[in-house]
């Protein structure tokens, strides 16, 4: 006979009624084989005194178990495992190990994705400084105003409909005013039709890639570049092609020669602030570029990740605010505005293009956060991502300013560097005779937290030596700290 | 000469600076090859005096023109349109025209989704009655607890890291709550390794669908499904082979005769109600897919969209919880409690496949909304969501009750049905005499709203002649308006 006394564990003290714990036991051992079907279980009263439990909590778990199929009763004969469940040789379970087997290795097959980029956002909590690739301090982040501003809007009861299913384009009010505020702010010509709320500028790129690329299709980059934008296009299929970038942004006299040779699907830019280097492309290849996309047909996706960090004077206008042809796929956001945990950004483009996007959104994840989206339209309706903008910018500005005088001061026979003049992060050259894995493990043991990946800001060997550091998330005194610890691992390289 | 007069127009009264717009207007006679390279512009006081605007202004404009590389000053000479841009043909921009083709069509290439499915919510907010697929009830929503609770996460300092960068994974502290919360009531046994959070569950079947489908492999779903899950695997390139399902859910001997013809790559279950016929996969019929997943190597896509609402008995434990070979991928969410606004959801699966899901999340949209995330970690940990789950549970389950005792008491003539044991719809079979056409169209005319595109719920023809109706959403007066339109419609059938 089963040994029902042993194999019964129930837990008084757990959340789970009793009962419910009964049931789940016993259709683990009738699952492994342990409790086969047709086998006669015990009485209720027996059951009880065995697990000195109540008769009614073995009443309620025999009746949840016929209700699921489990077990059956035969009128005057007794309850028994049902006889149409499967034979299982109990052998084929051996719980223990396989339980650690599967919750760790799947028994199904999937694509890997090798080259997919690892966040080197460190979880360790111990104290250090980090240098990142360009970052917002979201110190700053004016949460007072952003969290009163979502609680005021989710109580109001006009609102309740915010909580229901939304639009797969965005809140319709902050698309308003997103619309009137980028054609302000950005120089930009578009509509309600031009316009798809977004979860970031990286959910731009993932749209805009798995629309435009097919498998093979070429986009074409420079030859340094976001990194996770390449990966972004090789996820949907795309051939990277490379083209030189040099102080004024990429090369259009090679896209040009590259566009004779080769069908381009699409080209990537950074057009203000190139990533990872910081130039901004000029005026005359801003032209080159659109009369190009003319000419050859190809999109051009303008990732303006930074627009509003602009330092010396105002913002070049997009290429987007000249984009008489429908070339341009605009892509920008607020989490470098106001925090990167604040997922809100805008796909602009053509009215066709736009409502493929928000097809696509129909199956990547429904929809945005309706009410956060219109927390968003607040703020803006009431200047306060205006505010918050220029306030940021006065710090950004004087946090580059420090940074770069001191690095010049201080460090120039190891580093050298032009002050970008905008964005939020320096492109740092080191000089040829030492090696950046030195400065990252000679940083690291003095709690300077350099990126230990630096070599993805190469990835095609052009041995330029560089990275990105990142100012803006740096205050005052990190800085501080920051220039000390680069003295103190230089002097020993 | 270039009439400057009545070609640029400044208006004191926008949000834009009076110098910029300025700016942004000599760019665009620049661009449109009105004002060519080299050519010289008028001296600062001209300029002035002609728009009746300040020197300084036009000082101002100039000096930002220059540094944007769009003008150019010689010395002694004066200043010129930058002689190394482009020449332009200006008859190449019919601005008007150009305008609004760009704004509207695309001037590159990129794939249509003709299949994708179309949100059936009417955004009209004329007062109707709509019947839903089996959505929740916004209305319901617990408005008061989640915001005050998100307000009080977002306000304490130490809680400022939530605004920072965060893990793909999720957050940390949901994660750890969700594995005690699934662990108990889905008798489930995971661990963190085993969890990413998502933003809903459909996040979790695009997110299974991308890593698990090459182009051409085969996904089994039922000849009736979820039909946006149909498309999400199709937009993956799977192909998609059907299994008949009747009112024991899914038929896993058919499943047995098709394995052993074709490599399936995974089955997708929705097994507690199947989705869109309510039946609830028997327990034999679960012990043989498991049985099935690993004797074939297939992964079983179990989506546990609503879980948490059923009836009569104990909810069954899913599939995940008897996985062990590592056979099942394990969805759901809290948008049906909580609101469908409210996108936070879970992935669960052996580790190396969350590994996986994490990288995609890192390229699809960077992460989830940490804020909100940790909010629900507190609403599970406060026992919010519990006592709602119970509290919606059982108005549910009165708005059940009532919907299907009108249904029957009234128009059994019309509409045949079993009484759903869980969920938030009922299928509804029309009789065959009549046709959803004229129903939905009569229905219509009378301010009731059903499905236009009812033919979804029957895409392999199999003329069931049914439909889902989602009765959770409608309070008990709705209800009854719901019955009446109904009588009245059929009696003109």
């Amino acid at each position: 006979m089963f040994p029902y006394k042993s194999s019964i564990l129930l837990n008084r003290k757990a959340h789970r009624n009793l009962y419910l714990q009964l049931c789940d036991q016993i259709i683990k051992h009738i699952k492994s084989g342990k409790l086969p079907p047709a086998t006669r279980l015990p009485g209720t009263r027996t059951l009880a005194n065995d697990l000195q439990i109540h008769r009614k909590t073995v009443i309620a778990a025999y009746d949840e178990l016929i209700a699921q199929g489990w077990i059956e009763t035969l009128p005057s004969r007794g309850t028994y495992v049902n006889r149409m469940l499967p034979i299982v040789n109990p052998a084929d379970f051996d719980h223990e190990n396989s339980k650690q087997k599967t919750t760790t290795i799947s028994s199904f097959s999937f694509s890997k994705r090798p080259n997919l980029m690892y966040s080197s956002v460190s979880f360790d909590d111990s104290p250090k400084i980090q240098i990142d690739d360009g970052s917002p301090d979201h110190r700053l982040a004016p949460i007072e105003e952003l969290s009163k501003t979502y609680r005021n809007i989710a109580k109001k009861s006009y609102h309740q409909n915010l909580f229901a299913y939304g639009s797969t384009y965005g809140n319709l009010d902050l698309r308003k005013k997103l619309v009137k505020y980028l054609n302000q702010t950005r120089g930009l010509n578009i509509s309600l039709d031009n316009i798809l709320i977004t979860r970031g500028s990286q959910m731009g790129i993932y749209l805009a890639s798995q629309l435009l690329f097919n498998k093979r299709d070429t986009v074409v980059v420079g030859n340094t570049n976001y990194l996770t934008a390449n990966y972004t296009f090789e996820e949907a299929g795309a051939t990277i092609a490379h083209i030189p970038v040099d102080d004024q942004g990429i090369d259009t006299n090679a896209m040009e020669a590259l566009c004779k040779k080769t069908k381009a699907k699409a080209i990537y830019v950074t057009s203000h602030h190139h990533h990872p280097t910081t130039v901004t492309l000029s005026a005359e290849r801003r032209m080159h570029l659109l009369q190009l996309a003319k000419q050859y047909g190809f999109a051009i996706i303008e990732d303006d990740y930074d627009y509003d960090f602009h330092y010396s004077n105002a913002p070049i206008l997009p290429l987007a605010s000249n984009d008489n042809y429908g070339n341009v796929i605009y892509i920008g956001g607020f989490t470098k505005i106001i925090a990167p945990a604040m997922r809100i950004g805008y796909l602009i483009a053509p009215k066709d293009f736009i409502d493929e996007a928000s097809n696509m959104r129909r199956i990547i994840d429904r929809q945005g956060d309706m009410v956060l989206e219109k927390t968003m339209a607040q703020l803006i309706k009431a200047g306060d991502i205006q505010r918050h903008t220029s306030k940021v910018l006065k710090i950004y500005k004087s946090r580059r300013d420090l940074f770069c005088s001191l690095l010049k001061e201080r460090l120039s026979n190891y580093f050298e560097f032009e002050v970008p003049k905008g964005g939020l992060a320096v492109w740092v050259t080191l000089n040829n005779k030492y090696n950046w894995d030195d400065v990252v493990a000679k940083a690291g043991s003095l709690k300077l937290e350099l990126n230990p990946e630096w070599r993805r800001y190469d990835p095609n060997n052009l041995k330029h030596n560089s990275i990105r550091m990142g100012f803006a998330s740096l205050n005052e005194e990190e800085i501080y700290k920051t220039i000390i610890i680069l003295e103190k691992v230089c002097a020993q390289l």
